[in-house]
C-alpha cells in the first residue's frame, strides 16, 4: 500500500492512526502505519514529555506524529474564568438536574475534573509544541482550522509536515492557502467534530480541490475494503481514529465503556453538540438525548458547552454510569466487535485491502489473481 | 465492469440508473447499464402504458426495469379524503402564509396539482404492476419496504428480479427474509428517502448481512471513482438517481431548477421531512427551511405531509419561484455541473472507473498499467 505520501514518510502502509494513547500510537507505527498522538489532554508539559519519551522508547525508530487543537484565530487575554462567567445559570441547573435524575455521584472533595478548556487554548497548545519539537516528530496535525503561520513555519523549519482537518472543499482550500502539507478530509460518518458531507462525496471533492496536496480520508474506515475504497476515491492514505478505541493497547480505563463500544451498531451514534458545542459524532446516550431534546435548554456554543459539561462528563466516566456513558466515535463502531491488539487490527486491514484490490481487478476484467 | 449480477441481467456495466424519465431510462440501458423507470407519478395506467411502449421502441432490446412505491403493510379502505381530514388547520394555514409571503401564484381554476397521494397507495401501485407485467421488464424495485408476498411471487413467476431499498442492515435482512433478490443499500448522502448511515459504512454492512444476495450501492455515486469505491466495498453494482437529473434527456421542464442543480454544491442539500413527512434528502431551499424551522409547526408524518404540500409544490414548480424551488437530490449534486447526454455521463463513469482501478493497482503494487 504505497502512495507518494507513504514513501515520503517512509512508512509501509498509508494508514494513519489518531489516538490519545501512547501505547496505541507506538503500536500503529511499529505495525507499519503512522501513529499520531492526540495532545489535547496534556495540560502539563511534563506529562506530554513523559509520554513522548515512552513512545521514543517503544516505536522501534519508526516515524510518528502529534495532533494538537490550536485555533487559528487568537483571542488574547481571555481566561477560563471569563468564559465561566458567560454560562447561563439555567444551563448549570440543567446539568445538575440531569445528573441527579440518573444518580451520578459527586466527585470527591478536591478531585479535579479531567478535561479543562485550557487544553483548547492557544497558549497551552504552544506549550505542547515547545515540548514536541524536541522530539523527532514527522507530522503535526491540527484539529481546529489551520495552525497559525508561525507554527507552520516552525514545523517546516524542522522538516515536520503539517496536516489539518477539513469537512468541506472550501475549508480544505483555506488550509492549502495557509501553507499546510496534508488535508485530512473528515466525512460525516467520522467520530468527533465533523460536517455533513459523507466520505464518499467529500474525499474526491477535497482531493480535487487541493491537488497536488495529498489528502487523507477520515470517517467510515474500519476495514481493508474501506481503506481500498478511500484510496480509490483519490486519497493518498487513510486517517483512522475510532477503530483503536477497542484495541488491547487502548487505555479507556472503563470496562463499561469498552462493552458499550463493542455492543454498539453503526446506527448507535449521533452527531450532537452535547460535548463541545460544535457538532461531534459520539455514542448516542441518555446524556446526548437530554441535550438534543427540544424541551431542554440545548447546548451552548463552543467553548462554553465544553466547560459547562467538563465536570459532569468526568463524573459519568469515573462512576461508569452506564446510560449516560459515551465517547466520540464514528459510525464504524458497528464493526468494532472484539478487543484485539493493534497488530491484529492492522493485519486485518492489510489483508482486507489485498482482498478488495483482487475483487475490483476481477470486476474490471484484469489479471485474475 | 462485470459482476455476477450484471452477467445474470446481461448488461455490460453494473450501473443501474433510477429515473422518472422514459428517455433517460432507455438511454441508460442503451449505454450498457440498466435503466429503471420510477412509476410513482403514473396514476393513470394509460400513461404508464404509453411510456413503456416508448421505452420498448427505444431501448434496442436491452433490459430495463420499473420502480414502484408499494407499502408492505396494507391499510384497507383508506381513501384520500380520510387522510385529508387528518391534516390540522394550523398546518394548512402555514402553507398558505409561506406561499403568500414569497408571492407564489395560485393555480388556474380547475388545474390539478401534480403529485397526489394516490401514487403511494397500494391499489395504484398494483394497477401499475398490472400494466408493467405485460412488458418484458427484468427488474421490479420497491422504494418502501419489501413488496407484498404475492407481488414477489408474481414477479418470480415471470422471471422478474425483485429489489428493495434499505438504509440499515436490519432493514436489509427483513427484505432478504421476505424473499427479494437484490438489496439497494441507500446511504445517508443519497437523494430522496434515506437513513443516517453513510454509504462507506452501509454498503459493506448490508453486503455482509444479506450475503449471498447481491447488493447495489446507492448514495454519493456520481463518478467512476465512486463506482469503483462502491464495488470495492462489496457491492455488485451501483444505483444512481441524482446524476441523471441534469442530463439532456431529462424532462424537468424547469430551466430555473436545472440551473439550481448545476450551481449547487455538495453542502446545498438537506435531509428534511418537508416533502413527504419522512426524512428525504433534497435541495435546501427557503421552503425546506420553513418546515425545518423550530418556530414553525414542523412537518406532519407520512402520508399527511405529502398530501398537505402537494398543491404548494406544484405551484412552486409551475411558476419556478426560485427561492422555494427544490427537488430530491443527493450530495453528489456538487458534481453535476454541466448538462450532458446520458451517453456522455456514462462514458465519464466507465473511463473514471478504469482510471480508479489502475490507480488502486499502482498503490497495491500490482501490474502498472
Amino acid at each position: 500500500m504505497e502512495t507518494e505520501l507513504s514513501k515520503k514518510l517512509g512508512i509501509e502502509h498509508a494508514i494513519f492512526g489518531f489516538t490519545p494513547f501512547p501505547a496505541v500510537a507506538a503500536a500503529i507505527s511499529r505495525a507499519g502505519g503512522f501513529g499520531v498522538l492526540g495532545a489535547v489532554r496534556y495540560t502539563a508539559p511534563d506529562e506530554l514529555k513523559r509520554d513522548l519519551d515512552w513512545i521514543e522508547a517503544h516505536v522501534d525508530g519508526k516515524p510518528y506524529g502529534l495532533d494538537v487543537v490550536m485555533p487559528a484565530k487568537k483571542v488574547d487575554g481571555v481566561t477560563e474564568a471569563d468564559v465561566e462567567a458567560m454560562i447561563p445559570e439555567g444551563h448549570r441547573q440543567f446539568v445538575k438536574e440531569t445528573l441527579a435524575k440518573h444518580g451520578v455521584p459527586e466527585l470527591a472533595e478536591g478531585e479535579a475534573s479531567g478535561w479543562r478548556i485550557t487544553g483548547w487554548m492557544e497558549q497551552v497548545a504552544r506549550t505542547q509544541l515547545d515540548v514536541a519539537f524536541d522530539y523527532p516528530i514527522r507530522l503535526l496535525a491540527n484539529a481546529l482550522g489551520s495552525p497559525p503561520a508561525d507554527v507552520i513555519a516552525r514545523a517546516h523549519d524542522q522538516g515536520v509536515l503539517v496536516a489539518a482537518l477539513a469537512g468541506s472543499a472550501r475549508h480544505a482550500r483555506k488550509h492549502a492557502d495557509a501553507g499546510i502539507d496534508i488535508v485530512v478530509a473528515q466525512g460525516y460518518e467520522a467520530g468527533g467534530h465533523t460536517g455533513e458531507i459523507a466520505s464518499m462525496v467529500l474525499t474526491p471533492e477535497v482531493a480535487e480541490a487541493v491537488a497536488p496536496l495529498p489528502v487523507l480520508a477520515a470517517g467510515g474506515i474500519g476495514s481493508g475494503e474501506q481503506v481500498a475504497a478511500a484510496l480509490t476515491l483519490g486519497a493518498q492514505g487513510v486517517w483512522l481514529g475510532s477503530l483503536w478505541l477497542t484495541t488491547t493497547e487502548a487505555e479507556l480505563h472503563s470496562p463499561a465503556l469498552t462493552q458499550k463500544l463493542l455492543a454498539a451498531g453503526s446506527g448507535d451514534t449521533v452527531r450532537s453538540r452535547a460535548l463541545t458545542g460544535k457538532p461531534a459524532r459520539q455514542l448516542r446516550t441518555v446524556w446526548t438525548d437530554a441535550w438534543d431534546d427540544p424541551a431542554g435548554p440545548g447546548p451552548l456554543p463552543m467553548p462554553l458547552q465544553g466547560l459547562l459539561v467538563a465536570e459532569a462528563v468526568s463524573r459519568i466516566q469515573k462512576y461508569e454510569v452506564e446510560p449516560l456513558l459515551g465517547t466520540p466515535v464514528g459510525q464504524i463502531v458497528g464493526r468494532m466487535n472484539s478487543e484485539r491488539s493493534v497488530q491484529a487490527v492492522f493485519d486485518d486491514l492489510t489483508r482486507g485491502f489485498e482482498r478488495a484490490v483482487a475483487r475490483l481487478d476481477r470486476i474490471a476484467g484484469r489479471g485474475r489473481s
